[in-house]
């Protein structure tokens, strides 16, 4: 039996950080590991310029229920929650992602969460377990589940070597150049039939 | 974070070889691990059973998909699932809990599955891997969540005992006495009262 694992920002939403930043106006929020490689000097820069601007999580929650998922998102994954169990796998926060699980009608969410302050000022980010994506697969491969992941960049990458057959949804040119063993799609209908052909469901 | 794990038959829908046995009118079928305690016996004689009487699985799909979910369990798993991330751990078919699913709006669903010869009839059946239940609660565990799990009968309490917090939910007096040191809800509201505490969510 299968779980099909998707990454969940680029695959069913946009960016939320660069939706925070266009919202606010602070260029700053822009930046990612692209610009800043180590993910804990980025997290705690990005949380000091929230602090310092009294950008509280409920402000953040309002902008990303305010985000459309992308288009087609939707009734992609209808489509694949009849043929497959399904978990998305993000290395975003809990208190983010909520306003999309609502959208996508609450398929289960691993990911990881904030810590809250006084007024709803975030003062600091909690990873759930370390190299999370990989060790989702993992504990499933331990449950004798087969394993499809799909996901856009660097941090899937990890998840996409463990499972059996890991696909590659708009990824940026360097990731995809880097890692030239995995399938690249572009379009929903093209993810889902390659679904399809490996739960064998296919005509 | 939390994980909050639901046994399926008895929780949310009644039981399916019940519901088998008075649709098809074979008593036989009503035959439980309290009458046959091999489970294996139990599954290979009701399999025999079916395939005596020509009864595939289309027959009891269609049968499953003209039970009623439990009264008011949609409402109290959509409760839920704003509350927490939840999974459907049980030892049923995918087969057969599909319907269910759909009913319920996809949940995640662990289960076993079973094996279709010619004519759609059934002709074996695929413990995924044994100890299941528990085993879920492990993997969850390891991936640093903490669990409450709730359940109805002798093959939850493996996954009671397991999970932070295990809770039965209209089990049968033999089952609850055996095991008291879990609680007992028989309603939903008090089902999720009781989640909500241990979630830390409580007024």
């Amino acid at each position: 039996m299968y779980i099909v694992c998707f990454d969940l920002e680029g695959v069913f939403t946009p960016e939320i950080w660069i939706a925070v930043s266009k919202s606010t106006g602070i260029d700053e929020l822009k930046l990612t590991t692209r610009d800043i490689p180590d993910y804990d000097v980025l997290m705690k820069n990005r949380i000091e310029i929230l602090k310092k601007n009294k950008i509280s999580i409920k402000d953040i929650q309002e902008i990303i229920l305010n985000m459309e998922l992308l288009p087609g998102a939707k009734v992609f994954l209808d489509n694949i929650r009849i043929m497959a169990q399904i978990v998305i796998v993000t290395d975003s926060f809990i208190e983010f992602v909520m306003p999309f699980m609502e959208k996508l009608d609450f398929p289960t969410c691993f990911c990881h969460n904030l810590e809250i302050g006084k007024e709803g000022i975030i003062i600091d980010y909690k990873i759930r377990i370390k190299e999370m994506k990989k060790k989702t697969i993992l504990a499933f491969k331990m449950l004798n589940y087969e394993i499809i992941a799909a996901g856009d960049s660097y941090n899937d990458v990890p998840m996409l070597l463990e499972a059996k057959h890991g696909i590659f949804f708009r990824p940026p040119k360097n990731v995809m150049e880097e890692f030239p063993e995995f399938p690249v799609v572009s379009e929903y209908s093209e993810l889902k039939n390659l679904i399809s052909n490996y739960l064998g469901l296919s005509d």
